[in-house]
């Protein structure tokens, strides 16, 4: 009887694996950290061995497993199963990931970007239910996206479609991760917050909370620059919403109405802003639900 | 036997209306004056004559005629079938053209915004046939464009997907004809390039082909512009390619060269700029292809 689910959320700083039921159902779930500077190699052993390892934890037997989705740190080519050349895992380029994986454990492996694999479990299991046509957006270390279109993902040509982060909002801005000026992300997510108001967003959430005017302003000023970027995605793409989560979504409240309030000016088409449902484990459960 | 097309390109200075076979191709097209000054009755009442004039330019009887297309400056609600409130057909507010016109001529009528129309003519006629995932672009006095996904226009949630125009590329720059600061169009299109340059496009394309190395400075600034919206485009849908139409794009090799230059930069993935195919009657041999 084959028919559990595993995923592996694969990330720069440390890798999560869940099984599941047939359903999406998660029935475990365990984290062990990336040590991406082993290279390449070891941390294909490390996935290969969370995955033995949580079959133990649930229960079951590998070979009861019909089929491993993994989420990786984008660029990736879900086509040829590929991890391309992510900023957030050094060293690796073009690794046969899916391959890789599907010769040592004899198993189907389906390989996603990370926030397509979010994207997809927003919509099977969190705020997208309610949606056919949505663009989610994950803001943290980086600006992702993934855009579901009829109730399906679109990958567009070459699988990179959702990169919200890398589109410019200020042509005169400063660098982003990727050496481009003026970039979503580059002027909105979590390293460009604490560059500018000299505090960790952790630190300005808990200040913004006890009512700190400044940082109150510094969370707004985020929100207005998010929602430029959104007003973007609606005028070239027109999403009946758009999900937000990551890190930085936790900013709540003054974060949402500021963004809000941007794209309602901005915007030609209404949109509904709506904060991600699935929290911790959205990674994981997106790499669960690339196999449903 | 009813099988015969009429497109009609409804423009803010004026109205073409073609006659097609029913394979799409024109037996003749004829242009007459919007006089949009004289209020909306009296501008239906001209596209009236105008079927009516066309069937007897081309020598085929209205009651041989299948379906009417027409295409209309944006904003357009195509499944409600009303024009909204276009900034080029001042006075007009959510009119419904497509029933008013059906009922008037007794035919079926079918209504889509003019960027639109010139995406699936480029797709059935033109540079997009070869593309089944590219976005159509016009740059004239405003920039529009048309998104086609699987062979198909995709519309968005409320028919406003394709605005490439109005995404913000510089938050502290110019106002747009929409009012908005930092929009493409308002930093690329026809106006903000005389403004900027102080003479037209059409002047600085005669002085550019004379070598006049201002001119040529001022048409790569503007494809450098250009080049950062369609980077824009392509990092969040990843098309296959861009087909660049309208006035603006005459400006020809040094505009393509330095689109191409900076997408080359700036976008995540490779994506062909390629100029339209139809050029003079696109907008009515569209408003044709929506029938078919």
């Amino acid at each position: 009887m084959k028919k559990f689910i595993i995923g592996v959320d694969l990330g720069g700083t440390k890798i999560s694996t869940a099984a599941a039921l047939p359903s999406g159902r998660i029935l475990a779930v365990d984290t062990i950290p990336t040590l991406a500077h082993l290279g390449v190699n070891k941390v294909i052993d490390r996935i290969a061995s969370s995955v033995i390892y949580i079959c133990k934890k649930a229960d079951i037997k590998l070979s009861e497993v019909r089929c491993i989705g993994i989420g990786a740190p984008g660029p990736v080519d879900a086509v040829k199963g590929t991890v391309l050349n992510p900023p957030n895992l050094k060293g690796w380029k073009k690794v046969y990931l899916r391959d890789i994986l599907s010769k040592r454990l004899k198993k189907k492996v389906v390989l996603e970007n990370d926030a397509n694999c979010a994207a997809i479990a927003e919509l099977k299991f969190g705020a997208g239910k309610k949606f056919s046509d949505f663009v989610y957006s994950t803001i943290s270390t980086g600006i992702g996206g993934g855009i579901v279109i009829g109730g399906k993902l679109y990958r567009g040509n070459t699988g990179s479609a959702g990169e919200i982060g890398h589109s410019v909002i200020d042509i005169n801005g400063p660098k982003c991760s990727c050496g481009l000026p003026g970039h979503l992300e580059g002027m909105a997510a979590g390293p460009a917050i604490a560059k500018r108001s000299g505090i960790s967003p952790e630190q300005l959430n808990a200040l913004a909370k006890k009512g700190n005017k400044k940082a109150l302003k510094e969370i707004r000023f985020t929100g207005k620059l998010i929602g430029i970027g959104f007003s973007n995605v609606v005028n070239i793409l027109n999403p009946e919403a758009i999900i937000v989560g990551g890190g930085i979504s936790n900013l709540g409240k003054p974060l949402f109405d500021s963004i809000k309030k941007t794209v309602k000016v901005r915007a030609l088409a209404p949109v509904k802003i709506v904060p991600a449902k699935l929290k911790k484990n959205v990674g994981v459960i997106g790499a669960v639900a690339i196999c449903l």
